[in-house]
């Protein structure tokens, strides 16, 4: 055996949920829009011009920088812009989480956290929901390296008031505090943390294009901070790769910002659909937690929950199931299109009945 | 002060070649392509469904994971890709240079692997290259975490023949050996040390669609190794961020491949004027480094090489110099169209008789 093998980084990576290629499935498992990205970005990638391709992109992705701190009425240094929010936490956790002592995060929540602090060896510890799968504040009152939070958390949905949200930075002042907003487009408004950039220098909030952008496929993520925050996270991705954004992520992302009533209307149209859904699978028998997100967590005691995910994928209806701790006899549905969860209902119950 | 700042991962980022947006100047200075791209890719980006962009991309990028494992004739476990060849060389860095040996590589190379190196934590030493700016291959036979090896070197634009390539590989079994291959392209047929990735198990192979596939903005690079090696890649990838690839570079960079002829010319044009400009610049008296790329870089002991720089600047033609030691007294030029190469020559003269 060769000795270069002895210096390799191993690690147990994040699994992705599915993405099947077969056109008829309704796909609920990976909490994509079901509404296709704004007519702009269609436009605009079809408009490209192919000198964009063949030159670097501007490695300061200044036109999207720029239209992201326009919409949120900060400064362009207060913006970081990455391929997805996953590149964007990633460079975090590597920036940021240099500490010896742990940083903290919800035993339940995203699964990347601990995937990210085991990757640069960063020492984690995870804090339990409560039984209503709700996050205790003063279990945060730690000695940490750090904390992450996602708001409204996944997979549960549960949206923590914001009042919480900050009590939580402002007891914390020695750490740096990302609040991952990756769904909060589908929270009611007033819900995010971008306000209180300018009052915390430990807050970093983080959001995503690709889901209330329906822009998944392009992969843009971003963060919002204070300036000092943004150039030490800037230094460590031009450390890293000079050009993460491509030159079609950059053009399309920046005009996606620009269509706010198609944007609005597509989240209004999700929101009503998750809230008409809830109602049907509470109606049928399941628990349904309260969701501020693009999708459902919803259980039945008096099923086996596995049995169900895999009737439905052998219907052709993907969701996604973590046999996991706690969360083993829950399912994490998507909010599709009407006729989808119309479809899924149809299904649910015909499993139901069996 | 707020204690969170003891814990930031601080460092000196690499400085990438300015991007001037006037579309008046001649920009030879970041070695892209004066080409554009094959038609394919234009086409193909003109056609992109919208699903492709609601939907996350495919996690494996097969498509063209798929397309460039039967272009080299080996098995889609031996490729990797990433966003851009910077993307794959961090992550390469990131997995297998955990020694508490240093990495190699010359005093003269892409000024990005020490700050790979400084990122990471991954001590490393520099080799000199000989005064005429070659590797001296019995100089990498001591102890090493690694070795890494840009061939054809950069900005040197020096080719190390591919038997001495190989006596690198086969004297160093215990470490990785990366050979960074983003020109080779300009080099002459058969110098690519991919057909050795079956008989070394410790040979990485790096390539980038940024120079010869003039898609330097869409961010595609790749790696070629074995299966083994590629798993445990992958498995960093994985940890990182799932989907590093958007759609369209996925879609676009795959068909790029399919178009070798238009592949074969805009290479032979960019190599026919690079070789008629070099005797230029010699009949000129410029010293010139025999290159295998698609840049020079040439050098005058009688003229102040800075001024040079500055002087071709305000006059619109961007070329890359580094204020370092040894060649402060070189530029690296890039070779762009024949009628922006008789421009410079037009400039230098201009300044060389002032």
């Amino acid at each position: 055996m060769s000795n270069w093998k002895d210096n390799i980084r191993i690690v147990d990576p994040y699994t992705p949920g599915e993405q099947p290629k077969d056109k008829n499935i309704i796909k609920l498992n990976t909490n994509e829009n079901p509404y296709p990205p704004s007519p702009l970005v269609e436009m605009t990638i079809k408009n490209f011009s192919e000198d964009l391709n063949r030159r670097y992109p501007d490695a300061t992705a200044d036109k999207l920088i720029s239209n992201l701190a326009k919409y949120h009425g900060c400064d362009k240094n207060q913006v970081f812009a990455g391929v997805g929010s996953d590149d964007v936490l990633g460079m975090l956790f590597l920036t940021f989480f240099n500490s010896d002592k742990p940083i903290l995060f919800p035993d339940i929540t995203y699964s990347f956290y601990p995937v990210w602090a085991e990757l640069f060896k960063i020492p984690y510890q995870t804090i339990p929901l409560n039984s209503s799968f709700e996050i205790n504040i003063s279990d945060y009152n730690i000695p940490n390296g750090g904390i992450v939070i996602a708001n409204p958390n996944a997979p549960t949905g549960i949206y923590l008031d914001k009042s919480s949200v900050e009590e939580i930075i402002s007891s914390n002042p020695d750490s740096i505090v990302i609040v991952d907003e990756a769904y909060i487009d589908f929270a009611p408004e007033g819900s995010s943390c971008i306000d209180l950039i300018d009052k915390y220098d430990n807050l970093v909030v983080v959001r995503t294009f690709s889901k209330s952008r329906s822009l998944a496929g392009l992969r843009v993520g971003y963060a919002l901070s204070n300036p000092e925050v943004i150039k030490y996270l800037n230094d460590v991705k031009y450390s890293y790769n000079s050009y993460t954004l491509n030159s079609l992520a950059i053009e399309a992302g920046s005009v996606s910002i620009d269509d706010e009533a198609y944007f609005r209307k597509t989240i209004a149209d999700i929101v009503n659909t998750r809230e008409r859904f809830a109602k049907e699978l509470e109606n049928i028998g399941f628990d349904v937690l309260k969701s501020s997100t693009n999708f459902l967590f919803a259980g039945n005691k008096n099923i086996n929950t596995e049995d169900l995910f895999n009737y439905l994928k052998a219907n052709n209806i993907y969701v996604r199931y973590f046999k996991s701790p706690r969360i083993d006899n829950f399912l994490r549905i998507t909010i599709g299109k009407e006729e989808e969860m119309e479809r899924l209902i149809e299904k649910i119950n015909e499993f139901l009945t069996q």
